[in-house]
């Protein structure tokens, strides 16, 4: 390869599958970047569905082509190269959508919670997809802030200076505030202590999505084979009171979840990832920030506070990640695979294949 | 792909080019990991050609293979899948040994600085060298500390959560203490600022090698395109006396070298790479360490004290990089080609393609 080389066809054409808070400001991001176009997106909501697109987005222009209701309906209109999926969490949602734009011969950028590491938890569907994507000859991939970048792709990037990994630390304390009900709901955020525990019990109260696949894609990177995994979600019990745009907690009350997971690898729990998520944790004199620590040979340790703004962070790799996954070969893919991530900060794409 | 599959195979086949102190720690560090196999070494040096490789670098034991004198010698005998670079800086220096390994089939990680970003100081070469790797199925990369991740790999990974980036500031802090006379003359340590002087007129004094090529390295990752560099290399005067085992420093005299080193972009100063080193540094109260700083959308700082150490993590570059070397396409490729690099921490090599 002759360094990388500028690609000099035609802009990538992009469409969105879902223009919610996510979506939307991905096709927005988008139309910043001269080497992409913003050609279509579906959404089955009635109060987004065949209005403008740029309207529905927040742009400031019409983009002349409508929301759409169906994955059909954008395919013989739009004919993207690109789909951004910005829907869903799960592998069970994602699916028959992705299927659908890979029969398409679309390539897939997903901000899937699930998809950074589909093998974690669907492992037979990651397998058919896989399937489906390479005899389509298109490429799947799932990002994100985390999963997808802070407690693994970083983790890992860091582990490439190390002769040897005894055991790894990191931790990503957040910001909750500028997050709504639906957000705050799945932290606990507003109950009482007992309510949160009534709330893991049955469900409604979840903590981090992501742990199982940052854990598995930190070990395969490094060649660890995990043996068990423990999660802790315990409520973050505020001691003066915090209040939000949209939740007000009393002393006393749950301002958040914190949520750690343990990787156990050869009896030893080598892989600690923690993730306190709250609201106004500065009300209490908690910084916010991203820390990696990493015992071995040698020992590193590099944090920034405070932390990658979640939002903006995954809806930038969901952008800059679209060269890398049209240039890589066909299949369901993760982080892993692809070169590292790179802001789209010129006018050109670049690829790396000559 | 199916996650990353476990290379069933038998391990790697590595051989060494220069036992000198780097080439010998990447050979005492290949033979901790089971999924890789020392096999063999050059070094023509009179006082290490001919003696048993265990002893030459280090180990414990006989390896019950001799260094050798030349690359001839090494591929009748040795076979290796890989040959480890660790003998010379320049492309004009690595050259020659280069396409003899390419030719011979084996695949190449040079730790020689101008390697890890070729096209910035010798593209015809550059040029030549991809044409005979491709040619042969074989794959060259040039990876290490700096240049090769903290001051550009690391960079470009954060740049992967910004949706525009307006400015990179990146400075490493380092102490040359554990170093010899060899590194200490580049830097200009011990001498009069007037000697400093001279000997930046007449090249003895060269600061950090690297910035041309961290320079080009982050630019075409973000697909900006570099106008001018600007390179400043400043005495750092003590105020205290420095010493080490193998200089002594008094006031007034040279401690070390801040090598500085500007990208302009659009008629901007966009890329500010900073890279003091000196013996000492505590001896002032100025802390070593890593600093990444962002401008543009989001604001990010990542930082690190002390510093990465240079000599373990370059070591350990140029070993867990050899899984990717082995698993990537043919041709000379950099740091931005392939996965991010990963510690080699498990029994077994993961390979991305299925």
């Amino acid at each position: 390869m002759v360094g990388w080389r500028v690609h000099d066809g035609a802009p990538v054409r992009v469409a969105l599958l879902g223009v919610g808070r996510m979506g939307s400001a991905i096709g927005r991001l988008v139309t910043t970047k001269p080497s992409l176009t913003l050609v279509g997106a579906v959404d089955p909501r009635v109060e987004v569905c065949g209005r403008d697109l740029g309207e529905v987005i927040g742009l400031d222009q019409r983009l002349g082509t409508p929301v759409v209701g169906g994955l059909d309906q954008l395919f013989s209109s739009a004919h993207p190269d690109v789909v951004v999926q910005a829907a869903c969490s799960t592998m069970r949602d994602a699916a028959h959508d992705l299927l659908a734009c890979v029969r398409q011969g679309a390539d897939v950028v997903s901000i899937a919670e699930e998809l950074s590491w589909p093998w974690a938890q669907s492992p037979a569907m990651a397998t058919h997809l896989d399937e489906v994507a390479r005899r389509h000859g298109v490429t799947v991939l799932g990002t994100g802030v985390n999963p997808g970048f802070v407690l693994d792709l970083l983790v890992v990037a860091l582990t490439g200076v190390c002769q040897r990994v005894d055991a790894i630390s990191a931790t990503r304390v957040n910001d909750l505030s500028p997050y709504g009900p639906t957000v705050l709901r799945t932290q606990g955020v507003g109950l009482t202590p007992e309510a949160f525990a009534a709330g893991l019990a049955d469900g409604s109260v979840v903590g981090h999505v992501g742990f199982p696949e940052s854990i598995a894609m930190v070990a395969a990177a490094l060649g660890w084979v995990v043996e068990r995994v423990d999660q802790v979600r315990e409520p973050i019990v505020a001691s003066v009171a915090r209040e939000t745009a949209f939740v007000r907690v009393e002393p006393g009350m749950v301002a958040g979840c914190n949520h750690t997971a343990v990787g156990w690898v050869g009896g030893v729990p080598r892989l600690r990832l923690v993730h306190p998520q709250q609201v106004c944790p500065e009300a209490e004199g908690i910084a916010t920030g991203d820390t990696i620590e990493i015992r071995g040979v040698p020992d590193l340790r590099l944090s920034g506070s405070p932390e990658i703004p979640g939002g903006v962070a995954t809806t930038a790799l969901a952008v800059n990640m679209i060269p890398h996954v049209r240039g890589a070969a066909p299949g369901l893919v993760s982080m892993l695979d692809l070169p590292v991530p790179a802001a789209l900060a010129g006018d050109v794409l670049r690829t790396a294949r000559a």
